[in-house]
């Protein structure tokens, strides 16, 4: 990400650096301590913390927040990492909706705009995202160029090798060429485009309901249906980036009709509308069935039943694919789980032996938002001790 | 694996073990080299290296095997990893068949055998495995307690924590508790028992079809169903070692139809005899089947066909999950694929955008013992240079 060499190990400007890295990770994985006790978790001497400490406050990526009151000897300087030493975007392309983050190096998000998507082209949508980056980046009075990673969540299988879309159908044109390069030309670097799904994921294993969890999938059930799979607290991409791709999945028909329909359009939420019009219910919105079901509603009852044996061909599917040890359910569909849960699993028990424990998300439609910021803070808080020191 | 602790670093003594390493390690890597070819690849100096091999040399783990004869300078001894410094089995436990390897360190098999599985109760099994390993190793001039690590292949998932062998109907009793301790209490350390699909995956990317795939999967359609997910060289497992047990895909009937039937039951050896009969055509194996349609049998080639309809679904849903780079297919049933890769392929493209590229396992039905071998000799590798120094 930088044309910078890194320094040369054994010179004493590389120790130097080593040192500042050394510190700094120490303030950023235990958080805000005294030299003393920096030097005692780093193995490093005192003296050499000092220096550290000083080189780094220097080029604002630490500040002293206080001294401590109490303890045996003098008191003491405490220091924390700057969380002004940088900051991140996030924007979440939803066909309906679009929303931006700017967020500082600590993690608080300092500003937050979210707005219909009308963009009915891919040079539009572009312009759009753009704009209201900017305008994000203002409120927390920023510049956009003050922003060192920006994190676009989008639709369809990201192909960074040809630098195109692809699978995203319900934003118009935005699989055409350019329109990666597009965004990194306008937002200016770094710029990282993500599969959503797979943002996502991120955001509840970061910040929500798979915190704890070492392989598990987020399915996200809305407009379209996509997972992101995490092993290990990192991404699986797959070959190609088309892992999770499960809007995919063969579904449905009998077992002798080869040409068989795909996932996507039997879950997804235009189909949780038709299911409901099938049965006499005038539904506008997968939203409207999911409230009918809430008061009672026996035809929406139904259709939430039918839609939760749908979702568990889904999760019995990729269970025995990947085994997670959990599965989180997302989207606007997806997470109306105090609903879809029981017939879900009971649908489950009569399909597989290899059951995981299905939650709801606990972000809510921020988590591919929070996916975006929380990797664009992982790669800005390299990003800028590089670029700094 | 060993109560041993490792040298510690900064003695002497550690220092020299360090050496003894990467001396080992270069000769394993590049092959056989002479003290300068060492000197120059390691970074180490002549006499650490002369002294390393000596140490080396006198444990059994190198042997010089002549001398340079030609170029500048006085001729040099070549030293080459010695392959008798340790020996591994594997095993691979079939419903039909037990087969059996040892291997020298340098991966020559030295012994194989392969008989008739008539176990029909796990302590006539593990009795078997243990009579069959004793006997390959003593073909091979050794004991079994002369075997460093011990693989076994066996159908089913082996839950570690539980120790117990989950989901293998094909070998009777096999999921009763004991059976794994049984095969440790008789074959002696190291046993490791792996499920079969996965080491076959794990052949083929060592020895087979897919050595140079980053991201793949092997499915083997014989008896059961089962696959291996390989990921930069490593088996994923999942959350509980069921990653790949494909044979529980929930398959067939209608959309609303919730009580599904599982992929296993619609596609491994046994259905294709259903269905050949099914079509008048009285087959008592899958192997008859497509004998008969490799002669041009026309109810043979449309069995085969619906077969192929069937492994299609199986690709399409893994494609959706994993997205792998390339699918190898094995086992008694999907080793056809020269009858089988045409139609798969056509029903293929009906189903999904993300179709990979299919080939047939090169290893036969030795891929599940190629893996034990190449999984023992992984960790045999390891071992006995720890007990050895």
């Amino acid at each position: 990400m930088t044309d910078r060499k890194p320094p040369e190990v054994g010179t004493p400007a590389g120790m130097r650096v080593l040192n500042q890295r050394a510190v700094l990770d120490r303030l950023r994985r235990l958080g805000a301590a005294t030299r003393p006790q920096i030097a005692k978790d780093t193995g490093l001497s005192k003296p050499t913390v000092g220096q550290a400490l000083l080189d780094l406050e220097r080029h604002a990526l630490v500040r002293p927040i206080g001294r401590t009151t109490s303890g045996p000897g003098r008191s003491a300087v405490v220091y924390e990492p700057n969380p002004a030493a940088g900051y991140v975007l996030g924007v979440d392309i939803g066909r309906e909706r679009i929303r931006a983050a700017v967020a500082d190096l600590g993690g608080s998000v300092v500003a937050r705009v979210d707005e219909r998507n009308r963009a009915r082209s891919a040079p539009t949508l572009v312009r759009t995202v753009t704009e209201l980056a900017s305008r994000t980046a203002a409120d927390a009075g920023l510049a956009l160029a003050d922003v060192v990673v920006k994190v676009i969540g989008s639709p369809g299988v990201i192909d960074q090798r040809s630098r195109v879309v692809r699978h995203a159908p319900n934003l118009p044109g935005w699989e055409s060429a350019g329109v990666l390069d597009g965004l990194e030309t306008s937002l200016g670097p770094v710029v990282v485009v993500e599969n959503d799904a797979n943002l996502a994921a991120l955001g509840e294993h970061v910040y929500g309901a798979a915190r704890d969890a070492r392989v598990f999938v987020c399915a996200t059930v809305g407009t379209g249906v996509g997972m992101g799979i995490v092993v290990d607290g990192v991404l699986f991409r797959g070959a190609h980036g088309a892992a999770g791709e499960v809007g995919f999945l063969p579904f449905g028909r009998s077992t002798t009709d080869v040409q068989r329909g795909q996932f996507e359009d039997a879950a997804a939420a235009e189909s949780v509308v038709a299911l409901a019009r099938e049965r006499g219910l005038p539904a506008r919105s997968a939203r409207e069935v999911f409230t009918a079901a809430r008061s009672g509603g026996a035809q929406a009852l139904e259709v939430v039943r039918v839609e939760a044996e749908r979702l568990a061909f889904l999760v019995a599917a990729v269970s025995a694919v990947v085994d997670p040890e959990l599965v989180v359910l997302g989207g606007g569909v997806g997470s109306n789980v105090d609903l879809l849960l029981s017939p879900l699993e009971a649908a489950l028990r009569t399909m597989t032996p290899l059951a995981p424990p299905i939650v709801a998300g606990a972000l809510g439609d921020g988590a591919v938002l929070s996916g975006a910021l929380a990797m664009g803070l992982d790669a800005a808080r390299e990003l800028v001790f590089e670029v700094t020191l």
